[in-house]
This record gives structure tokens, sequence and C-alpha cells, in this order.
């Protein structure tokens, strides 16, 4: 058990009605704002009209960038930083999902310095020392970018999908009205939650034990989305879904779970080259790619991890056959993602080649290899896409 | 299921040696430390000469305030923010347990104010503008006061035991070091985890609902409480035990698991008479009082949630008779307090008396029927008080 920091500052306005408070929050950090958002959904479900409401109460001064894409590019990052300095933005509102606050993010930090902000992401590594501070109304429960440090963005011309932690990425408020996602499409849905889960797994699964503390929450948070996900599919504007996916979404990911663990994460890279190379949704991505990494990881001397997943989670009734039952609890999962939830179960499915294997689980491992739950080579990257295949 | 705002920005140093960041933290609100802490455990384990050390090490000017009560008295919170004005203190050092913890909320409050520091508490209510900024070292884990707003305080010349909410009282900084809580004793051990279980189920047994995700989690916080303290109580230094009282002890009150219920707690305000005119251990009178308050507000219409918690706390089976259920919950909760962690079961024992039954039950609802989940007038109070008698 390892020592850690705890130091997640992010205030929250959770329900419905808050956005009375936008204008206050935003004061605080000076009075021009850079809004961004993604297309024009934000528009069609009122959110756009209501938030500029609140700017001009506020007597606040905007700007606008819209079009931030889904698995956000580097292009749109240079033009937001780009207006930043331009217009002496105080502060960067985003409004959508991950990929408008991950977009956010590096805008938010790209105002703050004189190279291109990809500079922050490609091998230069550049230091972050700033950013403008951020804001954020939350439009999809899946990342968990409203309430952390990280934030991907990809660069097609380099074929690369890069992500990166730092506190200056950290939302300073953000506003979470789980009736801004009734409008989320069942099958974005779906992604959202596969995404929550995998986040989720990537830390429970892990070579050294932390507190079982945590193990609890991670296993509530796990049967939070396997109970309500459906229920949200199948009834958008089910409030008490929305808001249980909305709020297990930030605590999935704002390192309170992490708490002392220092392993890689796995499925997240090897499924950030599927993004990369072919621009499909994270979250789909995630869901084939996850009982895969879990069923290739699975051996006798990690099972008791897979079993408590399984009695835990799903109910499984545990037995003298660790093995039997650990599996039972990979099969569940992969029935949840692919017959409750109705996702694509493989990569013929979405058109993923296996030609382009090697290169992906190249650049997967391209730091070195993973040390995650179990330490995963190129070779290993590429059995587990291997598996994917059907 | 109301809305509600999650702001706790409360840094936390979690684990074995992190007092080397201590000079650091302090020295971000300035140079005049007031250190309070309670009696000479500090010096015995030795956490005293490790702080001054680091003090030191800083270049920081220390004050002292040293024998802060369990049931700290507004005394010592007079001396304190009198102190405070003298030395032109910056920052008060909490190292301790709640009680020092909480006094030095309303010492860091009374510093900044020109009347007595019990108008804070007393009718008078006097607002709390500010106060001076609080760093926390904890040594025991009940009270959750390291990573909440509240604070309470005794006045025995008043017969008055008064808590108070205030954002102003969060601690700023706290250092979290489960070999810290080494030398608990196994019965203040036992107390405090009486206290943790009191506080989740204070929030758990609620006339509304909330988000089932948070139910999870107060599942996850009992069961680790009920896990690992009869661990803590056989083996002091069980680092693995001690860390999962810790952080639950956090947990259970920093107002997370609140999130948007807004029903009042009963257990807290029921046992505080008893401190406040017996001056027993805060967590031993919490053990007795709840199984006996559970009791008192179980019937058919609140007994879902009463067989919830057997069934997912306790591992109860479930069975079509709930009522049966619902009991063998509460028996069992009776039979970790008083058979797993020791504590005296009833009123005779600790020597509490019923003639004061109308007078501490007066006063326990001295601000009216106690809207929690099952409102509680003083007759209902006094009948709570005589179940606890044997």
């Amino acid at each position: 058990m390892n020592k850690f920091v705890y130091d997640i500052p992010t205030k929250v306005y959770f329900g419905r009605e808050q956005l009375s408070h936008l204008g206050d929050e935003l004061k605080k950090f000076g009075s021009r704002v850079l809004l961004t958002y993604g297309g024009g959904s934000i528009k069609k479900m009122g959110l756009y009209d209501a938030v500029l409401k609140e700017i001009e109460k506020a007597g606040l001064e905007l700007f606008e960038l819209s079009g931030i894409e889904p698995n956000p590019r580097i292009e749109s990052v240079r033009t937001g930083a780009q207006m930043c300095k331009e217009h002496k933005i105080d502060v960067v509102l985003a409004v959508g999902g991950g990929s408008t606050i991950d977009a956010a993010k590096f805008i938010a930090a790209g105002a703050c310095v004189d190279h291109d902000p990809w500079d922050f992401l490609s091998k230069t590594w550049a230091p972050i020392h700033k950013a403008l501070p951020i804001v954020s109304i939350l439009t999809l429960s899946a990342t968990g970018s409203e309430m952390d440090t990280a934030a991907v963005i990809t660069n097609f011309a380099t074929q690369e999908k890069i992500g990166r932690l730092d506190r200056n990425l950290l939302p300073r408020v953000s506003f979470l009205d789980p009736t801004n996602t009734f409008t989320v499409s069942p099958y974005q849905t779906a992604c959202g939650s596969a995404d929550i889960i995998s986040h989720i797994l990537e830390v429970y699964f892990a070579p050294e034990q932390d507190l079982y503390m945590l193990d609890c929450f991670m296993e509530g948070m796990l049967k939070t989305v396997i109970k309500y996900a459906p229920v949200a599919m199948k009834e958008p504007d089910n409030y008490e879904a929305r808001a249980n996916l909305m709020w297990t979404s930030s605590w999935a990911i704002n390192g309170f779970i992490t708490a002392g663990k220092r392993h890689a994460w796995s499925c997240h890279p090897i499924e950030h080259e599927l993004s990369a190379f072919y621009d499909i949704t994270h979250g789909l991505g995630l869901a084939i790619v996850t009982p895969r990494w879990m069923e290739y990881c699975l051996e006798e001397s990690n099972v008791d991890k897979y079993v408590q997943f399984a009695v835990n989670v799903f109910g499984v009734e545990p037995s003298q056959d660790k093995m039997a039952v650990a599996k039972k609890g990979i099969e569940l999962l992969a029935n949840f993602f692919f017959e409750t939830l109705g996702l694509d179960d493989n990569f013929t499915k979405i058109g993923i080649k296996s030609e382009d294997f090697p290169a992906m689980a190249r650049k997967a491992c391209a730091g070195g290899v993973i040390s995650g739950f179990k330490p995963l080579a190129q070779a290993d990257i590429e059995k587990i896409y291997q598996m994917c295949v059907e």
C-alpha cells in the first residue's frame, strides 16, 4: 500500500437548475470567456441559449469556438489557444462531453505559452506551468474529464492519440445536470457506460492491493453502471439513471480510487490506437478490448481478484473452481457490453483490419512495456487485438 | 433526489512519511503557527518531536496550546483564540483526534472576531465570516473532522454540547498517516469505529432516496469498518486495518455521501446530550443509542431500507419476512458493537440515570422535532433513552 496525495478541488454543481450559479463562478476568474463546444447538439437541446443568457446576465464578454470533434484534434486546440491570446481570454468554458472538455484543457494550457500546443503531447513533452481556469458544463457521462487532470488529443497528421495528466488542467468548477444528458442516444449512452466501466477496471485489476474500502467503492460503481446504463438507454429521460451514471463517471477517474496504486493502465493505450487509426468511438473500442484483456491476463496467481469481481459485481456463486468463477465474471461482463448494451462485439464488425495490428501494437507500447495488471509488450498486445477479431 | 454542491477542497497527504511536506504546506499560509494538541500522547509516540523538527526546518515561528480535552471545552477555544490574536498567528496546526481538530476550528474562527467564541454556538449564532487556515495531523480515526466543515464544542457551565457546520472551518490540508493511530487503544479504536458507523447510518437511513451509487459506497464503508475494526483492536500496528479505518473516517462525514439529502441527523443529537451531561466517550454513546434508534424507527413503510442494510452489509439471506430480515440486521449491528468490539451495551453500565432522560431529551430537540429518518419529539427520544437502560 503506497502513500498518496488526495487533492481534487473541483467544485461541482450537481442536479437540475444550477446554471444560475454559472455567471458568479465565471466572474471569479475574470470577464472574458471563451465558450467551446462541439456540433449543434447543445443548441438543439436549448443549453446553448441558457448558457448565453447567464453569461449576458453576468455582464461577461463572450467569444466562441464551436466544432470541437469527438476524439478532439490538435487543430482545434491550436485555434482555441490562438483565440485566447488574441482576445485576452480569462476563462475557458467547455460545454459538452469529454472531447470538448479535453480540448478546452489544452486550449487553456496553450493560451499560456508561445509554442505549438502539440509540444505538450509530442516527444518534446513541454512543461505545463499554468493554464487558464477551466469551467465545464457536462453533457455526456463517460470520460470523467469534468473532474480530472487528464486530456487526450488526436493528431491525425502523425496518427497519434496522446493523453497527459497535469494538475493545471483540472476544471475549477463543473456543472453536472443529469437532464443535460437526456438527449444522449442509446448508442452513445452505451459507449459512455463502457468507458466508465473500463476506467474502474483499469484500477481495480492491479498488481498491487490497495484499500479494501476503495475496492468496495469500485464494485459499487460497477454495479451502478450495470444497473442504470440499460435504464438510461430505454428511458432517456430517467433522471435517476442519468444522475447515477453522471456522478459515477466523475468518481471513476478523478483519482480517488487510484489512491496509491502506481501501475499503468492497459486497455486505454490499447484502445487509443484504434481511435487514432480508425477514429472509432472510444467507449466502443474499450468494450471490445476489455473482456479480451481480462481473459489474456487471467492466471492462477491473480485469479482471486477475478473471483472477487465475479462474486461482488455480478453475484456469481463462489466455488472451489476459482478459474471457472473468474471466467464466468468475464463472460458476464462481455454479455453486458454486447447483449445488454448491444455494442458490436468484434473488430470485424467495425472494420478494423488485422494488417494494422503490428503498427498499432507498436505504438501502444511506444513508451515501453505496459506495466499494468500483467506486463504487456508488443507481442501481447497483438495477441489481444487478435482475440478481438471475432 | 435534490440538487447539491460538492466542494471539498481539503488536500490530504495519506500514508507513511508524508510529514516532510508539512513545512511547505504551512508556509503557504504564513510564518506564525499555533500548534494545538491534547494530552501527552503525541509526545510519547514521537509525533510531537517530528512535527517540531519540520516546523523548525521550515523556519516557522511556533506557539503552543496543549491540553485540549476530549469533548473539547469552550474554555480551551477561548484561550486559543486569544493566543492567536496576541501572537498574530497565521495558521492553526491541530495534532490529534477529532476533539483537537474541532477545538482548532473554533480557535481559528474565534481569532478573527472580537466577541466570545461561544457566541458562534450559543443562541446568538454569530456569523462566521472567516477563520484562520487550519492544518491537521490526525491521530484517531473517528470524527472525520480532518476533512469536514463541522466542529462540536462543550460548555459545561451551561451543560451544552453544540455543533456547527461552516465552510470556513474546513481544514486546508490534513495529514493522514495510519501509523499515527497505532497507539490508539483497543477501546478507543472501538469507540472511533462506532462513531464512523453512526455517521454513515445517519445518512443511509434517510426519508428520501438519493443516488444508488452512494448507497453502495456507504455499504462499502460499513463493511470496511466491520472488517477492520476488530483487526485493529487485536493488532494495533496492522497498517492495512488502520489505513482502511482512517480513510473511511474521512469519507463517512465529509459531505460526499450526503449529496442532496436534507434530513436531520438523529443519533448524534440524542448522544450529544449524554456527553454533555456525563462527559462519556461520544462513540460509546453512539454505539448504545444507534441500534435502539434503528429499532424505534422501523416500520412497514421503511422496512425495505433495513432489508437492504441487512443483506448488503451483513449478508443476511433475503426472505419474504422483511421485518425479520430487518431485525436481524439490527441485531447483527448490536452484536458487532457489543460483542465484537466489546463496548458496554447499556446506560446502566456506564452510569447514565433515567432521572436525566426528560432534561436530556428536551435539550436534544431544543431546536424542534428532529426531522430525521423518523421525526422524533421529546417523548420519542425519552423512549429511545429508556430502550438503552438495559
